[in-house]
């Protein structure tokens, strides 16, 4: 299909800008055409490389004028179908503006472009004794997990990008640039752009400069590992490790059929495929070792066995490494099989319900599903595996997937509690709200976009 | 003056709705004009005690048709002129809707009415094991600390309303009712409608129910006070603090001429006249203890003397109250003052710098002006003291006031750090966001409130 009119002027100006970094080639283009996700593919016309904040926004001004859509790109590892071109335009890159342009060690910020990685940042970090908190499960970068809201297993102790950003350099729809936020660690000066930009998936703005608050490496770090006979009796003690007030830095769950896998795939040793909860503690060594003998005081009340430690950073390592490797593990499972992953949060009260009301219509829908879950924030992830040649399989799975978000729902959670709306979760969303604040949401995204060229088709149908 | 041909029609139907709740004796208008700040006073035409949300409702969807003004009222307590309906129309005080709707113990969230002052609802958690953490000076409704996007002492561990807040019911300016959020601790599912109403000052709907998370009360407290030759000392002290990572629940400074104070008015024995801390340490026995030794020898390193310490709950209580009553402790220094107070917050490696101009500043001005810091958030109070019967004692005051806020700005602070912008710090809103992003502030105003009938005349000139 010939690009339209519109599209053809964009890309002979954006070649005027970018020249070989905008790029028509078809691999190029295939690579920006899907992230992590199970949407069907679609091909940008062209992809942008751009590596200044003034080249996004003479770009972003063009695409306004033309009426072409944008849609952004970092490392393309979301998992509902944010970086799909739906539309077709230009998918704008920008993975390559790498610069960590300030750390204030004082201060314990840094200012980022938004190419970043979260694992280039603490590698950068390291020997400043700092570290950034928000680890989700890929190697996203730093723009996009802004741009979901994204957490990970850290949240639970320092917060999620909404906590974590203090501020941020956006171009807006028509090109103009505005800064937001500030340097200061809390500030009551107006309306909260910074959080309003946070889990815009790229429909508000493009962020091309990241301002993270950053937190002191702990003195001692320590894991442990404790098991359970039921499901109920890991989430009674997590929620009762929380009202108790301990500052467990991770506490994630596996379920049986998770814990089977990554005993399998990580050749864990010593371990039971049964309900397992995880743990990392931050503190002083005397702090570490308080909270950790709390937390197994805590679990033997609700009979749990096996509290292993693992204070040693190899050991430790490799604990979270199986932990990391779930989703791989889960895949391993069954030979022939992709999977797409739910993404529920509901109140900690109600995720014992959750979790074994995914598990009861997983096993009624045929299919098999592991599930882990960051658990002392509610939000759990329903691996639900696929025959890859079956094909009925990924509407098999979608349909589990709607079963276990309808559920959420009704037990006052939420769709998406870290991965984002995308294409994906769109279908919740008016339920979710309600009418009149999703009415409440497009309007704010009229103001801002009022050609409706960044990221069309992502968030809201039509 | 008469009343306007619309605000007549507004008062007449309100009435129908409210009853003798609907009032427009003089008294009552007279409370109802300003809150705790020194602007000029102005009546409002009537004063709306609303119970209910479909009142609420009901009111701003005829003050919506009518073009009428409405200025929220709480609990009055607002330093920055923010109910002072400077443009008429009616006062909406909802400082009756106290209802305390639910508490979840096992999610450690509660919902309640915007009236509630948090001295209510900690009164009302206490013997749930679990409290609010954000206290302000004042005795604010928890509606009017979600407008200011208020905080506190207790920040620097638990954050400010911007965490603290699950989600909210908000009747917007056309009378529909909305509710953001949910009752989940972390959520990716659309825009932060939540996080752009906490802070909005009014100007984008009316605070009908809030969702707070709550905290587990520590199982032990303790403070303690030091003190410095020199006040870079003293911040120094808590830079390293910070950065060590010790989880202190209140750090706050004192500065020389507010020590002085507050050992005249609060009869603080065995303390100099020098700059301050005042700590606060939340946790187990063992993990307080802890705390307090890691602060004590950091503190040392600074030449601290005087680490004095107060465990057990009278001290404390008596210490603490000594810091609460430091605007009283000011103002009784000078007999025939009043004061006013500026709220700037500055990264914490500049806090020394900003201190120290603010107090040259005042001197220079030949005013007297007392500082006390909640020095772990960078945000400083200078509280001015003016002559009350000098005809130009205000317009001194506010004259050091801008000079004050100048420097912190140009330190890469803010205006404001927990009070709002309200009348008062209007002026410093372009130069701290950019002309550009605060176009966008009034786009989002235009979006939510397009007849400007929401708090008008606040945040923004004109």
């Amino acid at each position: 299909m010939e690009a339209s009119t519109a599209v053809s002027a964009v890309i002979a100006a954006a070649r005027e800008i970018l020249g070989d970094r905008l790029s028509v080639n078809a691999s190029v283009r295939e690579q920006h055409s899907h992230g992590e996700d199970t949407t069907t593919p679609t091909l940008p016309d062209a992809v942008a490389f751009v590596e200044t904040t003034e080249e996004v926004s003479r770009l972003l001004a063009l695409c306004h004028q033309h009426g072409v859509p944008v849609t952004p790109f970092g490392a393309g590892t979301s998992l509902e179908g944010h970086v799909n071109p739906v539309r077709g335009g230009i998918s704008l890159d920008l993975s390559t503006m790498k610069a960590v342009l300030e750390v204030n060690e004082e201060d314990m910020d840094c200012l980022i472009e938004p190419g970043v990685t979260r694992q280039e940042l603490n590698t950068f970090l390291r020997d400043k004794g700092l570290f950034f908190p928000v680890d989700p499960g890929s190697h996203a970068s730093l723009g996009g997990m802004c741009a979901t809201r994204a957490s990970g297993t850290n949240a639970v102790r320092y917060g999620t990008m909404r906590e974590a950003v203090l501020g941020l350099e956006v171009v807006l729809a028509d090109g103009r640039v505005i800064q937001t936020g500030g340097r200061t660690r809390k500030a009551s000066n107006g309306y909260d752009l910074t959080r309003l930009f946070i889990g815009s998936e790229g429909t508000l703005g493009v962020i091309t400069k990241v301002r993270l608050r950053l937190q002191g490496i702990p003195e001692a770090t320590s894991a442990a590992v404790c098991q359970f006979q039921s499901l109920a009796a890991a989430v009674e003690t997590v929620i009762t490790v929380m009202q108790t007030g301990i500052p467990v830095a991770r506490i994630e769950l596996l379920d049986d059929d998770q814990m089977a896998a990554c005993i399998k795939y990580s050749k864990l040793e010593g371990f039971a495929p049964i309900p397992t909860l995880f743990l990392e503690f931050h503190g002083t060594e005397a702090g570490v070792k308080e909270q950790a003998e709390a937390v197994e005081a805590i679990a033997t009340e609700f009979g749990a066995s096996g509290f292993t430690w693992a204070t040693d950073a190899e050991a430790r390592s490799r604990l979270w490494q199986a932990r990391h490797d779930a989703y791989w593990a889960a895949i391993a499972l069954k030979p022939g099989h992709r999977g797409i992953t739910t993404d529920v949060c509901v109140p900690i009260s109600r995720l014992t319900e959750a979790v074994l009301g995914a598990k009861k219509k997983s096993e009624e829908s045929g299919l098999t599903s592991c599930i882990v879950g960051h658990v002392g924030d509610g939000n759990f992830h329903c691996l639900i595996l696929f025959p890859e040649n079956e094909p009925d399989g990924l509407e098999r799975a979608w349909a589990l997937d709607r079963a276990i978000v309808a559920e959420g729902l009704s037990l006052g959670g939420t769709c998406s509690g870290e991965h984002g709306v995308g294409l994906g979760k769109r279908e919740f969303l008016e339920q979710e709200h309600g009418p009149e604040a999703l009415a409440v949401m497009r309007s704010v995204k009229t103001a801002f976009d009022p050609r409706g060229i960044l990221n069309p088709g992502k968030m809201f149908r039509n």
